[in-house]
């Protein structure tokens, strides 16, 4: 790929831009918002001029409303060899290509890269925004092998990790795996919204990581949940069922009948432990199956550096820290550092770190 | 206090031994599994000896369904002055007490040291288990002062932070807090359970969250909800009336006609708005509000003393990292280290990273 298009200058948009532009690409901008192109030019994406003749690759990376009429147009003026959109839902703007009739869609690829962010704006773009990321691309039976290579090697040059899969299938696993626990999640921080303060003291690092994504910006999550509603509703409304189950055996547990409480009993445990089975296939490190580490925690004061002291200490045994998690104390100035390692590693790592007057707490 | 009858000697009662024993106070220690006692009093927690006469203070660590026995046999053959409990839910064991009619309510208090671990028994007990914990106190009206301060004096010296409350709003307070997100992260998880592969590939670090602590044991987490089911259930089954609302919700922005699309999309923002509100309750550091930092993302390869070097760094330049996030990539050898600093000092960090050759990715 020598030129490429980019229209939609905000995160992603200047990001890939400015990873195909770091690899020599010839990037041209192009934005409504031409304040945002003179921006993403500035930080070295591409020109704002118009390419002179069809580029090899026109990125469309606009709002999902936006997306299908904007391929369109670069369409029918040939603005490319190539063409494909990175809007989170797969589904929808494909159909909406196909019911406009006119277009050849051997040369459009639909694809996503998965790269969280909680800002927007070419300002917050990097050409490291999709290091390592899954970035999914949705050929379909009609999909150019050309165009697919083109797609393959954007992916490439971004760092990200190519995922082949059917468009309908892409918009049901991301309700599955983001857009239906983000709902759950702020369910269940709403729960908090109206609760007293000692019973809110009492949260642990459980309940704070169930809620944490709750905190994101609801403006933007219903762009996202407007344009994949049905998988969404789908997952949710299983989740319902689960979920009255759960209070039914509940009431079993309550019940004076020995035998109800038994029923109840197996119902929570069977939940339970499909809960356990859905959690271990979860990736882990390097997207590969969970690995188990073993924990050593040690005590902290609160004092400047204490992380760094325990790093390099772990360094001079010669251990490597895969993982770490900080858990705070309540109402003081300490917390635990729990260091997550291989566990050949834990035990030599314990003792050196004892051996320079750590404070470990058993795991 | 100078003496101690700890009865039961698991994970919770060994800890506290271990923590009255260090301060100098003789704790005896009894449990129906002698091999337990000879554990917990080769680690230092107490003498397997039974007390001459009655001790200060009696701790009874036994499981929930013996507690309310096991007090009233100690209280019968009046081992102590003061009596109290560790177990997870209170409301239902001190109206068992009650409901025996002989016994002197005065001297009874029951609490609740909230402190999460996966292990059990005494060999993973440990002092500092309670460290900067929550340890909840439930008096009624009838107890003693003197068995309220002997209760005080003991999260004092296991330097817990004391939280008194009425003892049917705990049981409530840990159905919001602990038992209801577990059973929703249990729900959310089981989902996977069946997923495509490449499906579950496109988890991020959201769902990792939301997921965290499904993966816990089954058998204790039985035991835990059977003797809270009440409070858990009314608290699942108003999610669940969330749950149906958003259902809705998500089928209304399906709708052709536009009047019920925006209903659609203020319902769902709503809730969302609703997980905002709630989440900002969750405490932060040290207990007290969320504090805000700013976050440095530094990308790193997966070379052994990577994490000690940034911290050595960042120490080197004055910056105290307040809490870390270490996100890995999938399927290749790399990460994102979010460093979590004061907002006055996140630029200075920046800066002095970007001189050491670190890769920052902007926030």
């Amino acid at each position: 790929m020598k030129t490429a298009l980019v229209i939609g200058t905000g995160l992603i948009g200047t990001s890939a831009a400015l990873a195909l532009a770091r690899r020599g690409v010839t990037v041209h901008l192009a934005d409504h918002d031409t304040e945002q192109v003179r921006t993403a030019a500035a930080l070295g994406a591409g020109t704002g001029e118009p390419p002179e003749g069809p580029v090899d690759l026109c990125v469309v990376a606009v709002p999902p409303t936006y997306v299908a009429a904007t391929l369109a147009d670069a369409m029918r003026r040939g603005a490319a060899r190539g063409y494909l959109d990175v809007a989170s839902v797969k589904g929808g703007p494909h159909r909406e290509l196909e019911a406009m009739g006119d277009l050849d869609l051997t040369a459009y690829i639909g694809t996503h890269p998965m790269s969280g962010r909680e800002r927007s704006g070419p300002l917050a773009a990097s050409a490291d925004l999709f290091e390592g990321r899954p970035w999914v691309l949705t050929p379909t039976r009609d999909t150019d092998t050309h165009v697919l290579n083109l797609a393959l090697e954007l992916v490439a040059q971004c760092r990200a990790v190519p995922v082949v899969m059917d468009a309908d299938a892409h918009d049901r696993a991301v309700a599955l795996v983001s857009h239906m626990p983000h709902l759950v999640s702020s369910m269940v921080a709403a729960r908090l919204e109206n609760a007293e303060e000692t019973a809110v003291r009492l949260c642990g690092q459980g309940i704070r990581d169930v809620t944490r994504i709750a905190a994101s910006d609801p403006r933007m999550w219903i762009d996202i949940l407007s344009a994949n509603p049905g998988p969404v509703a789908d997952l949710l409304a299983d989740v319902a069922t689960d979920l009255e189950s759960a209070v039914t055996a509940l009431r079993e547990l309550q019940s004076a009948d020995e035998s109800k409480r038994r029923d109840g009993a197996t119902g929570v445990e069977s939940m339970l432990r499909r809960g356990n089975a859905g959690q271990a296939r979860v990736p882990g490190k390097h997207g590969t199956a969970p690995t188990v580490y073993e924990v050593v925690a040690v005590l902290i004061d609160d004092q400047p550096g204490q992380l760094a002291h325990i790093f390099a200490d772990a360094e001079r045994a010669g251990v490597n820290v895969e993982d770490v998690r900080i858990e705070h104390a309540t109402g003081r100035q300490a917390g635990l550092v729990q260091l997550m390692v291989e566990p050949r590693a834990a035990a030599q790592l314990a003792v050196a770190l004892r051996e320079r007057g750590w404070s470990l707490r058993q795991q």
